[in-house]
């Protein structure tokens, strides 16, 4: 697909040529306004713009609006500057997608695939799966100039290495960056999921130009993804946003960390799960138990489809389960003050009432200043959060001057 | 004392320059060095590096290290590059005091004052103590460069107001900029005291070089600010880290601000006080009781020095509040993933049982890979936090291309 040979490693040779192509990831943009938005000299904008033309990252294309004076064309990237391999790993499926470098996503597919299977395994798949998506765009390893791993798990950002993560047999500190080596020369960048999910809404979802944004997945487990002055919050160990174990209730049930009435195991899916269960046996909710005899399970989808149908006791559950985050979120905001609160992961989509929960126990814990303006939505991106968030996370990533990965 | 006439704005002509004086202030720095920490090209530093010199705000300084090769010469910010001013405004003082723009602080004053005076009469003081500390140095207004004010509410970062401050009559949305006008032309950097305070012990105390810091003051009020990857982090209303109405115990007290069991109104100075008079006036605590008689009135100090002498209760009163500042801070650890927690205020300084109380319960309540490497210690700059931080935020804001204030 690609006539060029194999890029070379750093993609761009200073900080104001990677600078150039963020901005035009976003749009194209024309000199006058890169200018203006780096603080750099017109010189050096030109300069800089020429040469990452003649390295076939950029292209002239179109006029920008005019203010008066001649009209100067505008910069954009191409679409033969190359692919971004963007692999999102969950506790039990695998996502990949293929993304230019400006950005649109090409392609997806995906599969489910136990995250406990181990790295060569997963990966394995995962690999896979991009060669038939690469063979599906006619394009060539060569053609890949970065790689984005999102895993369910925390991550040390300097080595990409996850860092002690919990129920992953055989995944700390496993060379995830290595695993496509032998393949493509291409860098790799391994973030924690929750965290790419967060950049996805954030760059290309309804998150998108709001600089203090807080993602909060909802599902097995329960995580957040922190945006602050318009950039990912990683931390020191990368595990800002861990909010899974946070106390909601110090009378609360043991959890696994063996610490009391953690978020996590008071609030997520399996919690949810095991409270209808519970009402389902004992007979308190006929249609739960209905439910769970015509479909032999019952998870957080089916609460949601009974609390749809009027089941007073699978609406209480959803209830509890949104003023328990609601409560934890009350507590975020007044520390971090977002903008926008963005709600995402597989309990999320159970109905209005979990969200409706949420909302009120934010606004009802947290002081008016911080709450003045701060919606609180579903994601938009949904189950394409993660993979458009490690396209992000690749892109940018090898944007950069120094080579990692 | 300078011999120049007064400076133009902005000082400084384009970002590079912005950041060369950013490392200069850190130490005095090579060209190769800023070559290297800024990615741009050596020609660029060097012209650069030539305008700033001829502009006063650098000198030639002394020889690098040598590395084999030619030894290069070191560039330093000069004292006659000018004077930074440093206002602290708290609940009940205020603080001035005069820097230079490398960082050192030159003079320092101080004086009760209750901030409920209003603006008005509050920053005339305030000015005043300028005039005198400006005059000591033999300086005219003309030679501050820049004028950092830290308030005690929230701060809209874009404009310098004051955000709907509780217990300020007179201070919301108040022109703090504008008071200086009349004698100064130099720029106004307005922010919360807590935020200055975070970004005085980032830059010249105990946090110095650490990325990502949690500094919790605790007096009166309680308050945190948030260094996030090296930067002060504000928030959307500039309202992070505004951390005293977090619900400590949904079964507490009321609070001034309608919810129950804030953590200010539970583990402030206020609340120890309350409850130290209580157990001294029932006769619980003969040495709280002894102290009361003898002067009067009993603070957080005065707890304090009980606990010291060995009594009961005043330790019982430590340790409640050290429990649940703990509890919540845990809640921060989770979420920010710092590296470090510095506890400063008043009530820090009240003995060694709050900070260790503070750091069983962060440890006990936190996963293990948020805190292996977590020290949670006393502010080093103590009440010079403040005047410390307001002199950073001018400082790095009359740096950057762009007037503010």
């Amino acid at each position: 697909m690609f006539g060029q040979v194999g890029r070379s490693y750093p993609l761009v040779g200073d900080r104001i040529q990677a600078e150039i192509m963020r901005l035009a990831r976003e749009r194209p943009v024309s000199r006058s306004e890169m200018t203006e938005a780096l603080g750099v000299s017109r010189s050096k904008i030109s300069l800089e713009v020429g040469r990452l033309i003649e390295g076939g990252l950029l292209v002239e294309d179109g006029l920008a609006e005019s203010d008066g004076g001649r009209r100067s064309s505008l910069l954009r990237i191409p679409r033969s500057a190359g692919l971004i391999a963007a692999v999102d790993l969950g506790a039990s499926s695998i996502d990949v997608a293929l993304a230019d470098l400006g950005g649109e996503l090409v392609a997806h597919t995906g599969m489910p695939a136990d995250i406990k299977e181990g790295p060569r395994a997963v990966l394995g798949r995962a690999k896979e799966l991009l060669s038939g998506l690469r063979e599906d765009q006619g394009s060539e390893p060569r053609d890949i100039l970065a790689i984005g791993v999102g895993v369910p798990g925390p991550v040390e950002h300097a080595s990409g290495l996850l860092n002690s993560p919990p129920l992953m047999p055989g995944w700390d500190r496993f060379p995830i960056r290595d695993a496509f080596a032998d393949e493509y020369a291409a860098p790799v960048f391994v973030d924690n999921d929750v965290n790419i999910m967060a950049l996805g809404e954030h760059r290309g979802g309804v998150g998108k130009g709001v600089d203090n944004v807080l993602f909060v997945k909802i599902g097995t487990g329960i995580g957040g993804g922190i945006i602050a002055d318009g950039r990912l919050y990683r931390g020191t160990q990368g595990c800002a946003g861990d909010i899974g174990h946070i106390c909601a209730d110090p009378e609360g049930p043991v959890c696994a960390c063996g610490n009391r009435g953690c978020l996590e195991a008071m609030a997520g899916a399996p919690a949810i799960a095991a409270k209808a269960e519970r009402y389902a046996r004992e007979g308190v909710s006929p249609i739960l138990k209905e439910i769970l005899d015509r479909r032999q399970e019952l998870g957080a989808r089916e609460v949601g489809e009974a609390a749809g149908l009027g089941d007073y006791h699978a609406l209480e559950i959803i209830k509890e389960s949104g003023k328990l985050v609601g409560r934890v979120l009350a507590t975020l905001v007044s520390t971090l003050n977002p903008s926008l609160i963005i709600i995402g992961g597989g309990v999320a989509n159970i109905g209005h009432a979990l969200l409706g929960e949420i909302r009120s126990t934010v606004y009802r814990r947290s002081l008016p200043l911080a709450t003045r303006n701060l919606p609180v939505v579903l994601s938009e991106l949904g189950g394409m959060a993660g993979v458009t968030g490690a396209s992000v996370l690749a892109a940018e990533g090898v944007l950069q001057t120094t080579r990692v990965g």
